[in-house]
């Protein structure tokens, strides 16, 4: 049942990211000087040790436990996933507001929720909402298994979404109401980089409009191997899974399950696996749209 | 005589950018997958064991000696810095007519000589040449001590002229034409990232404008306690020094001598150090105009 294959593994391109993210979950833990040299030491030392096939949200995770450690700092990302999903609950009305005058609420919704995936504190912290909000409603995804998507949408009647990052969950939640189906709405199991928690997902109303379920890891991603029996049992018995985020595809790029990746491709060396440019949105189907 | 203030120190946030230039340094030197991982995990012990107060060029320095210790290529750079050279090459006929077509050949020349700083394969690889070109005619300078630059060059005698980059040697030559003085040139002691050497200077033909000589290092800097003693006679005795370039800037910055450092603020670090934006140009006077 946990069989699968490798997932995407670590780029050496990924080596200066992780170590900048190292960095930047330093700052935001309100590291002194001494306790970031000891972190940039350690997670050097990670990478160092790093096994093959390892990919970058275990690497991540490994890391944003070190900041922790070191810093004592449980939630270094609490303040800024606060402000995200503040910024999303602001423009709500508006969002609404495109969604029913669309002449297809349900893409428009869709291509909200990709929106939200700019949200994010691990490739690249600088965007502008409203902008990328604005380019997802007119831009041809780059990988549109959008047609099979809805097919599939229409008959699955247990459906797992897996969230991203606080903020995004609200525009999440405005994709499971215009979706209109129980959904079940997966966060991680405890602070991780600025992924959505419980509480991030209440605060993003999630509660409201789906069962809230955790995977019982802190990985930022969805590593099988790790996640909790009681989340295993409704990934493989979900007739349809909606992914958000890179995290997710990083992690369950080759599981052979009915995956739906929804993203924004913020790296380029996501954009060499999946064949799409950096900057660009996908809604793609995974290794088996079916269950196996 | 060689006693000096501790130059910028290499910064945290100089950490990421250190191990993406390992990456690229290995790629140019064609390394194989285990080499570039080699590279990568002795480049991280590196930075691990980097004593307080080292620059980034030291530490550059030591990179770029364990990528051509690894792959056995002695000069990674040396298609890159050719390509630079030729394309500014390509660009000379154009770039010496703004010069005669100036009302002010001497600012025209110098800016040439500064917008030919942005060809730099450490900070910052892509960029559109003549873009810059037109943007350095007509932009202020962030830091502008040009009024003294050329009060004190109208007096001086013996003026050093610190090179930095392959190819903006090129735009270099055009400066040092326009000042029509005795010049010295001096250039790394070796292939060091894509920093000129004795042959990209000659190839850019600044054998025919002034002497050429070489500091003894293949520092990307200029660290006086490790350049040669006929360098260091030089430098001391010189009425003026222009440095060209960032890892002049961040290893000379604290010496006290006649410097004007020109260059292109690569970096947020360095901008914070000079207090000036990233993207920006200065002419900045040393923290001597006048040697001791």
């Amino acid at each position: 049942m946990m069989r699968y294959n490798p997932p995407m593994r670590t780029y050496y391109d990924c080596y200066p990211c992780l170590i900048r993210q190292s960095l930047e979950a330093s700052r935001m833990a309100g590291a002194q000087d001494d306790q970031v040299k000891t972190i940039l030491n350690q997670a050097m030392s990670i990478l160092q040790e790093m096994p093959d096939g390892a990919t970058p949200p275990e690497i991540g995770t490994q890391i944003h436990s070190l900041v922790r450690r070191v810093t004592g700092v449980e939630d270094p990302y609490q303040r800024v996933k606060q402000l995200a999903t503040d910024q999303a609950l602001d423009m709500v009305p508006k969002l609404k507001n495109l969604i029913v005058t669309s002449d297809d609420p349900l893409d428009t919704a869709l291509r909200l929720s990709i929106a939200g995936n700019i949200i994010d504190f691990g490739p690249n912290p600088s965007y502008d909402l409203w902008v990328v909000v604005k380019r997802l409603l007119n831009e041809d995804f780059a990988i549109d298994d959008t047609l099979s998507l809805w097919a599939e949408l229409s008959k699955a009647e247990t459906i797992l979404f897996l969230g991203d990052n606080a903020g995004e969950t609200v525009f999440d939640r405005l994709l499971i109401e215009a979706l209109n189906k129980p959904i079940t709405f997966v966060v991680r199991g405890g602070p991780t980089l600025n992924d959505a928690t419980k509480e991030d997902a209440i605060a993003a109303g999630i509660n409201q409009v789906a069962e809230i379920i955790d995977n019982g890891t802190r990985i930022p991603g969805t590593v099988l191997s790790e996640c909790s029996k009681a989340f295993l049992e409704r990934f493989w018995s979900a007739d349809m899974i909606l992914a958000k985020g890179m995290g997710n595809y990083e992690t369950l790029s080759e599981v052979k399950a009915p995956i739906y990746f929804l993203m924004q491709v913020k790296c380029p060396i996501i954009g060499k696996d999946v064949d799409a440019p950096a900057g660009s949105a996908v809604v793609m189907q995974g290794l088996a749209a079916k269950k196996k």
